[in-house]
This record gives C-alpha cells, sequence and structure tokens, in this order.
C-alpha cells in the first residue's frame, strides 16, 4: 500500500484565520501555520495534498501556502456539518485510495529526525490498514480529545489494535470501556490529530450523513465503526502536538519551537529582559 | 483643531501578512493585530480610517477588522513607491485636514489608561501642530529608527520643537546633528511610530514625489522639510513599542502583553512548564 494523497480540514468557521497565522520554525525560518503543516505532509511523500477550506478562502491560503503550494488543490465545505463532512468533501480527490489526514489547527512536532507523519504513514503502508497517531493523555484532558481503546500488539513499537472509538468521553465512560493495560493508571490513549484513513471511512462518513439529515456529523462516530469493517491501528507517539486554537495556544506553540530550537538562547534573554520590565517599569524608558 | 481621521499604512509587501495575525490583548480578549490597532486608533476619538494595503487585500483585512470594520476604508498602493508614497496614496481621503498616522507593524503599550494615539492626537489638538511620539533610544539601535532633534518646550511634558528628522542615521551623524539637550548621553529621541501630520506633509510629500521620478520615497524626507514650512513637535512617551515585523517580534509583542496583562500567572507557569521540558525529556511524554 501506498499513500499519495492528503486531506488538510481548515473549514471551521471558528479556526479559518489559524493557517494564515506566522510561527518561526525550529529551524529559525519564519512561515505559516500552513505552510509548516504542508512540509510536514511532504516530508512524508505526499503528492497531492487537499485542503477543505471554508468557502472564499483559497485564494488568502494559497498565498500563505510557501514552497508546496504547486501540490495543493482547494476544496469548499459548502454547508457547515461538521468534521466529518468536511473530511467527506474531499471523497472525489481521494477516490479509492487511502490517505493522510490532518488538522489545520495542530502543531506536530516529532521528538527525532522523522517527522510526526512520516512515522504513521510508513506504518500505514507496512501494515496495510489505517492508523491514527495517539498519545497517553491524561484523564483530566479527555474532553478535549477523541479517545481509543484496543490491545497492544506484541512487538517493539507502541502498536494497539484499536476496538473502540469515544469522542471525547466523561472519566467515567473512559474507565468503563476504554482502559488500556500498560498505560500509566487515569492514562489514556487519545488522538494526536494524524491518520492515515481509507476509503472505509468515506464509505461510512457517507452512510452517516445519509442518516445524520442536517445534522452535523463527527469523524469519531465513523472511526469508532471502523473496526467492525476492517483493521484498525493506533501508534503511540511520544512527541508533542500543540493546539493552536487553544488559548495562548499560538504563544504556547511559538515558545515550544522557539525554546527547543536553535533561538534558544536569544528567547531566554528576551524573556528575561520582558520579567524585569514588569518589576520595575520605572527604569525601563529606554529602548 | 479637531483630529477626526486617521491613515494606518499597510502596503509593504513583505508584511502585508502582520494585520492578520492574532494576538491576545492585555485584557485578555483575542484580536487581530489591525483589530488592536483599530481600538488605538478608536480610542482617540477617530471618526474615519483610510488603510493603504497592497492590491487585493481590501477582502482578508475587512474580515479581521473586528468591531471597527465600519469605519474603515481601503487604498490601494497601486506601485510600490516607498513609505512616503503609500502616505501619500491617502490624499484624497485626507482633504486638507490634520490626520493621525500608525504604522501597521508596531503595536504601541501605554503604561497608563489612556492610549498611545490618544496622547499624540490631544496634544496636537491642543497645540494645532503636526506631532511626532518619540521615545528615548540607545544609539546601536539608531539604524532602525527615524530619528529628531530639536529644543525642548519649556512645560511639565517631555516636549521638543523639532529642527531636524534623519531616517536611520549613523552614530557620527546623530551626534552632530541631533543631540538633544537633557537626554542620557547616547541616547537620542526616535519616532514611535504614531504622527499627527498635517496638509503641509501631503503638500511636501507630492512635491517629493514629482522630483524622484520612478524612485521610492521616505516619509522622513518630507517631514525633515516639514520645520521650515510650520511648528512641528515631538512628544516623548514613556510607552512601548513592538515592532512585530522584527526576528521574533510577535512572539515578544504577545509575551509582552500577555506578561504585563491579567493572565501573567497563567503565562508564567506555561513557561515554567515548557523550560523543564527541554531539560527533560524523557519524563514529557504525557499531556
Amino acid at each position: 500500500m501506498r499513500i499519495r494523497k492528503a486531506v488538510v480540514t481548515a473549514a471551521s468557521p471558528s479556526q479559518r484565520r489559524l493557517p494564515l497565522q506566522n510561527l518561526i520554525d525550529r529551524d529559525g525560518r519564519e512561515r505559516s501555520v500552513l505552510g509548516i503543516l504542508l512540509e510536514e505532509i511532504v516530508q512524508a511523500k505526499i503528492e497531492e495534498i487537499c485542503i477543505v477550506i471554508c468557502p472564499g478562502d483559497a485564494d488568502v491560503y494559497a498565498e500563505v501556502a510557501g514552497d508546496h503550494a504547486g501540490r495543493v488543490r482547494f476544496i469548499e465545505q459548502d454547508q457547515p456539518r461538521g468534521y466529518g463532512h468536511a473530511v467527506w468533501c474531499a471523497r472525489d480527490f481521494i477516490g479509492r485510495e487511502p490517505f493522510l489526514h490532518l488538522v489545520s489547527d495542530h502543531l506536530h512536532v516529532s521528538r527525532d529526525t522523522r517527522g510526526c507523519a512520516a512515522k504513521i504513514v510508513s506504518l500505514a503502508e507496512a501494515e496495510e490498514c489505517a492508523v491514527s497517531a495517539v498519545q497517553a493523555t491524561r484523564e483530566g484532558l479527555l474532553t478535549q480529545f477523541g479517545a481509543v481503546g484496543g490491545q497492544r500488539v506484541p512487538g517493539d513499537d507502541p502498536l494497539y489494535r484499536i476496538d473502540t472509538v469515544l469522542e471525547k468521553p466523561t472519566p467515567t465512560e473512559a474507565e468503563q470501556k476504554i482502559i488500556v493495560p500498560g498505560l500509566r493508571a487515569g492514562s489514556y490513549l487519545c488522538f494526536f490529530g494524524i491518520h492515515v484513513l481509507t476509503p472505509a471511512v468515506m464509505d461510512l462518513l457517507g452512510e452517516h450523513l445519509a442518516r445524520a439529515g442536517d445534522q452535523r456529523i463527527s469523524l469519531s462516530s465513523a472511526l469508532a465503526e471502523l473496526p467492525t469493517r476492517e483493521r484498525y491501528l493506533a501508534l503511540q507517539l511520544n512527541d508533542r502536538r500543540y493546539d493552536l486554537g487553544a488559548r495562548y495556544g499560538l504563544l504556547h506553540a511559538q515558545l515550544a519551537l522557539a525554546l527547543n530550537g536553535h533561538d534558544r538562547d536569544e528567547i531566554l534573554s528576551q524573556l528575561v529582559e520582558l520579567l524585569a520590565q514588569r518589576d520595575c517599569p520605572a527604569n525601563g524608558s529606554e529602548q
């Protein structure tokens, strides 16, 4: 199985400006959030990328896409029918191929030299099935994420065969349905924002949409049904994801990139100076 | 003299995306840079605002303008003929009135309850002449700013009558031409990015453009000639300006806003956590 295509969802009305934000990456290069995401996708050897957008956003997105704008096409989500519907909007682009899927409101920072998306893509190609990246997440954060339950697959990788998917479960629900042996108590496997999905997911989304009438549909509801149709794995990553849509999410991501990148010293001295200013405003008038 | 109009320049090709960036203001509200600037302008009791943009940027700017979009009109700078030309593009909007002028790549943070622009506008209205906000700036930073020389006006305010304007002077040039008595040695009065300008400035810009042929013109060259035609004052502010176009300028501004605003404690704990992560990555896998 070879994965050549990617779908990025960026149509949520409240978050459509996030991909336009500028950050300085760990390598010290200033880029748009969209440019950083596209770089990660291209590193996973993806050839064609579809971005699902709010109607009218194509021009401004194309402008900030940077070096990889040539690989990108845009599809407008014409009705606000939820995250699942946004993915489904790319069905003609995808055809009957498996595809990489990323959300546009998270940045993923790998701890090693391989990108997070590249790890998921190469595992999915080797295992020939759908794979979601997951991360051990404290119970208190469950309300922010989709979470999975399943059995560990023997081997070196922290790999799980998913049997259950819950969208933003309560702690009680999680305790009853998705405790994963081997994780620290009170920790669960939550989605990391990177998936390789199969045509079966598109089929499920289509069925759910047909049943939903005018209602919004989630991606998780389709993923929850996927294990009944085919093998579906989760790879636990020890990398970091930053939710840019959270309050101070951009600041947090930028600080993390800078403090872990080659400008660490410069940022630390800026910080010290800023902290000093507040304590002593009367002496701070000169630049 | 009553100042009713403002001109914001945002047409520099390298910086046209800055006004689209999102920051969380000191009050904890997330806004675009453009929205924060417009708020500052409206607080100075300005009624109509003209933003000089690159051709094609009106729609995306209008979308991020926030609460004050109704007061804004856009004028495209059709040729890249410099900062002076960008201001001049607003001549029909301005007519024969004095006007407030801000650049779109700086944020200004007042140390007291009055906005920086409001202070300059009310002084200009009282003195009935052009006024530039200035800040004492160390010699080493002269290459980044326009700088002024002049005589202190007796009174409580740190007010100067400008006789000389130099754009990004060398230290030698500054020492010869714009030493201001009373400032600390090696400090000069540099522009803060806020001005109240008069119709005479538009006239001067027009004359400079006519002489320049295809060349770009600066605003400083017109301001340098202004004292030969009319009274031109500088008010020294003890507030802060943040150059968003500088490397890590957005990060610096966001940190300063957050550390001096009502989310200080939240940001400080995020910082401590981030700094701890880097030192101990093996323990950092759980969110």
